[in-house]
């Protein structure tokens, strides 16, 4: 069962022949959640084999064009489709304007719904939960409203061990009440402990989004301890003063943040155009979080 | 000095991995116009190695989202890219409304102008002139307005004969008069005719673009003897019910079209994503019309 993060585009506002404007696929174990959908979004998923009737739920992090000029044609492309199942939106409440005006004016025979989940940009919220996972926005800092995203497994109940279940002659109802936390009183009337029967479940694993945004170290509180992080690397630390005059990262600030959250693993992405050669991004966050990889199109990254 | 056309898209209205939404380039001696804009067409002109910025005229042909999602992408870089140049855009009256709305809600910092020239969807009509060619937009039969475009270089002054200059020593006031299309009267005060002093330029070139439309016999009359003529295939013949039944053409009946308006060359394209192999549409065609190519994304087509 995969639970991982495919990069669909890594560039920043002006895309280059090889990175494509902004947008992500997160697999929770066969549940596709789409992360940004930037211009040309839906022939990535198509080149990289995601099925788009798949996705049911698009989060978009703020409204600047590299981050949600793919929906036009996602949607267009859903109506063609026949699509009937409801699409989910979350984004900043500017969004409904726009949505409204595309399905009066430009986009025909819809019969689905859109439903826009208007993202709050003050706190912290959760905005999706299901029987796996919670996914939780928080505020990031840029130029307009902008949120991160924190998509975290839910914790799992503990395992019984294989051996026990033999050697206690365990029925099913008494199999059920140890996986809801309960002692075992055996037949010689012992009382065993929980503990006893049960191994923990794999730590819930977690990954958090961040784009686009310049550093500010009450980031990273949003996710502590977080499995795999992407933040966004804009600029090199050479050109910090430009990242802090547009309200985006370096890839020092992008590694900074990382090891303040005590992330696993970092990805970087989000790269200005300037940059053809990204070593030297890469270079600069590893320089201070070692276990940093280069978000590319294409790239799929495991969530362990 | 080149006169050819690039493709940058060659799907319909779905695209796949291999095949972005319809969009080309023609370059006319250096000049450069983009033919309709799909979604991604920023990034296939970035791929393809055409400079943004030498693009001043945009024709798009109808507003289905497959010929025109990439303006916003594409005017959203031209205002991050600082452009200060007029931009004109030639398409249906009803894209003000659209232009308006992302001019106003949705694309920030727009320094350039952008000049909407509403075409005429009912007769032929000079769009578009400047000293080496002109433009027409023809109508189409598709199930919303939707025009065709004819590409014409201007037909050029007959050339002096080199030896003709030392031969007769003409001075540079002979020179331009021969030009205009006088006789000389030689200095033993023989006329010489005109035709004996210069020899007749290359024809003029034309290409026309047919996309997307049903078939219909009165569009071979817009553009007779075209050298080349770019004409949508959707379908194959085998499928023509669904061509008619959505307004579009089947490879047989692009072919036809060629033959009708005695054309030199066909290109292909906007193939419907149900055909993975296209063999079978160049096949098709060539039946009819044997000097036919398969447009395909990337590919540049001389016309001559």
């Amino acid at each position: 069962m995969a639970f991982n993060v495919t990069i669909l585009g890594c560039s920043s506002a002006l895309p280059t022949s090889k990175r494509n404007p902004t947008a992500q696929v997160l697999n929770v174990f066969e549940r596709f959640f789409l992360i940004d959908c930037g211009e040309g979004t839906q022939i990535q998923l198509r080149k990289f084999k995601f099925k788009l009737s798949r996705i049911n739920h698009i989060f978009i992090s703020h409204l600047h064009g590299d981050h949600y000029f793919g929906l036009f044609g996602l949607l267009s492309s859903y109506a063609l489709m026949g699509r009937k199942n409801d699409i989910h939106i979350y984004a900043d409440a500017q969004i409904e304007e726009i949505i409204n005006f595309v399905l009066k004016n430009i986009i025909d025979n819809v019969d689905f719904k859109v439903i826009v989940h208007e993202l709050n940009n003050k706190s912290p919220e959760i905005i999706y939960e299901d029987s796996h996972i919670t996914i939780k926005s928080f505020p990031l800092k840029h130029r307009i409203n902008t949120c991160g995203f924190l998509f975290a497994e839910k914790p799992k109940t503990r395992n019984i061990k294989k051996e026990i279940i033999s050697e206690y002659k365990l029925s099913i109802k008494d199999i059920i009440s140890i996986k809801d936390g309960n002692d075992y009183i055996s037949e010689l009337n012992e009382i065993i402990p929980n503990s006893h029967l049960t191994i923990a479940a794999p730590a819930p694993l977690s990954y958090a989004y961040c784009s686009d945004t310049m550093f500010k170290e009450e980031n990273a509180s949003y996710f502590p301890n977080v499995n795999l992080l992407f933040h966004e690397s804009t600029f090199l630390d050479i050109h910090a003063d430009r990242a802090n005059d547009t309200y985006h990262s370096t890839a020092k600030q992008a590694a900074q943040t990382a090891k303040i959250a005590n992330a696993n693993k970092l990805i970087l992405g989000h790269y200005s155009a300037r940059y053809k050669d990204l070593t030297p991004i890469l270079e600069e966050a590893q320089e201070i979080f070692q276990n940093t990889v280069l978000g590319l199109d294409g790239l799929t990254v495991e969530i362990e």
